[in-house]
């Protein structure tokens, strides 16, 4: 398949209960929405079940979009050890879905999502969703009813922003290794 | 594939450094040793890489053995919440590489499998695999230069006696309620 775009970031913030997603095109270094959604587990009751629909799901987007690279919210802290084992099955199944279609991963904290999206790092999830309408000129009619689908679009345009900052003495990429990180695909192979 | 087993049953050692597994094979009721070793993950830096390799191999060994069940070492607690968040998508990558194949998982905790398989709970890993050893007449030449191996197949072994306790009114899991009450632990709310 022949893409429009010039590169594709898929955005996912996963969860136990439920997991967004979003698919940003980036066409002449402007970005613009393909699709958002959410994946709803918790309707299934097994553990097990819903790691694999995670899965089949994450592999399904990525099947259909091609992304070239995955952006995914990851807190860096939780409420306890517990739920942090199981949002790191969820998060680890999301990221196999996209490392066995060799489409590279960036993770960002929520607060550095946020910043990047809003100025803000302490914005509420309605300011994010409000901000990416206004940024992504979408319709109010195509705004999701989950907070989960726009929290993984900011993902991905945050991946975006990040990865299209000058590399400066100052800002943007302080360190080779963490322009390597950023820009994987500016490296010679 | 006709199996010579009656039925295969693959323990996993989950880490992030290695990764230990084993697969024990049941005959007219009777575990025997079919393989077992290490998945180092050690050498490579990125932790990307681990968890494809993970994926990989833990599914290269599902594809070889074509095992029925996968026990899993699975604890509870963790230092922190760092730790528990790698350990879960550790964990997560190998049991989606089981569920993608229908494979059903069980976890233990490492306590439980210890008390199963040596009577002590506070067991040392090399107690575990002297254990291991008697109860499967493993050649010592066979036994492996690391732990983590033996602590999968210890996971494996656990599971069989599990598995195979006979259904009383005093002990065992009789049914799924009883299981339910017996370990409120175990149950994801």
């Amino acid at each position: 398949m022949a893409s429009e775009w010039d590169k594709i970031i898929i955005g996912i913030d996963p969860g136990t209960n439920v997991m967004g997603y979003g698919l940003l095109g980036i066409k002449s270094k402007k970005p613009q929405l393909i699709a958002m959604g959410v994946i709803k587990l918790n309707r299934m009751d097994d553990h097990y079940m819903r790691l694999r629909h995670i899965f089949d799901r994450v592999s399904g987007l990525i099947d259909s979009y091609l992304p070239d690279e995955m952006a995914i919210e990851a807190p860096f802290f939780g409420v306890n050890v517990q739920s942090m084992l199981k949002l790191g099955r969820a998060q680890g199944v999301a990221m196999v879905a996209a490392l066995k279609h060799d489409v590279p991963i960036a993770e960002y904290e929520p607060r550095k999502i946020k910043m990047a999206i809003t100025g803000n790092g302490g914005a509420s999830k309605e300011q994010v969703a409000a901000m990416l309408q206004r940024t992504l000129k979408i319709d109010k009619e195509e705004m999701p009813d989950f907070l989960d689908a726009t929290d993984a679009l900011a993902a991905a345009l945050c991946h975006f922003y990040e990865s299209s900052k000058p590399v400066t003495a100052s800002g943007g990429a302080k360190s080779w290794k963490a322009f390597v990180n950023q820009n994987p695909d500016r490296v010679k192979k």
